[in-house]
């Protein structure tokens, strides 16, 4: 197809990223080719290092390349208060929006019992151990506001109050910076049934 | 940002690739880490030995990790017909498209002397031995119907005709499926005046 095997077999394996079709890899291809082949190779070289050290961490179930992060080791997050969400994304997320500096546990997931995802597959076990040493007087639900990312949420918030511990949830309502006019009917209703006295 | 330096270092080197900023970035990452170890690594393997390997063919300048690439080399492509394109891409659609069996020469660019790209940067000399050789009897010059590509088709015609070889041009007209109404100006105006006898 190109002249070279090599080539064609580089533009075959950059499809695995995800939303990179032929035309795209094959644009890739050339790109690191004709202008970037330092940071190509530093690319493949950081690559192969991160698929085969990135394991969990076995305090949160974060990615992860040492048994425990830096976030579970440092010694400046506060260890009452923690906050639990569906994926690493959503934990960055946090991290780059908000102070937050209590600790995390990533689920990896929702539950999902017809995906197979259940208590088990989201390490609830290891959550229930964690709640039960005692430290934690707080738990945020950070799940996603779908259907499962709610339903986790409730189990999860069983789980707190059996260990006698305060569930929160992140509040819901208006975006900041949003128009009424644009906002979806129940994400309106709900934010009106909310009201909050102003100060 | 994430708890794990390597997955940052990660995140920051596929950057690299065309189009990918860091959100789309650590999707990528995170999708890798989640679903595709195994062809995560396969990719970095193919592209450290594509970075390394891959450099240029030596007869048609194309992408080629052998001193002559697949193509130059086939005994099965008519020696008598050359095209010349501007990019490997050019080459690959080329390829794809159409049943073409001949050679090809591919000029990594175009002639642009705003950004320094002149005829040494092309390669031309390598091209005028190619075409002094005498097998060449058509250079087909496939270079894209912009200001610079027609320039430099322009130079390439006057290059083939001092080499007694016949130069021929890609036909431009209306595309197959397009509608008149949406056609620009130009392409209908080109069109128009190139209308050829129906047999």
């Amino acid at each position: 197809m190109s002249g070279s095997p090599l080539l064609n077999e580089l533009i075959e394996a950059l499809r695995c990223l995800p939303g990179v079709g032929g035309k795209s890899a094959q644009r890739m291809a050339f790109h690191l080719l004709e202008r970037e082949r330092e940071r190509g190779l530093k690319l493949s070289k950081v690559l192969e290092q991160a698929m085969q050290k990135i394991g969990h961490c076995s305090r949160c179930r974060n990615f992860s390349e040492t048994p425990v992060c830096a976030i579970c080791a440092s010694s400046s997050r506060d260890r009452h208060v923690l906050c639990v969400v569906e994926s690493p994304t959503d934990l960055a997320a946090i991290e780059q929006a908000t102070g937050y500096r209590g600790q995390y546990f990533v689920l990896m997931g929702r539950l999902s019992p017809l995906d197979g995802l259940g208590p088990e597959e989201l390490g609830l076990g290891l959550l229930s151990e964690r709640l039960a040493e005692g430290d934690v007087e707080e738990l945020i639900l950070a799940t996603n506001p779908t259907v499962e990312g709610e339903a986790t949420a409730h189990y999860l918030a069983q789980l707190a109050r059996a260990a006698g511990i305060r569930p929160t949830r992140l509040a819901h309502g208006v975006p900041l910076g949003g128009e009424l006019e644009y906002v979806d009917r129940s994400t309106l209703a709900h934010a009106f049934g909310s009201r909050q006295s102003v100060e």
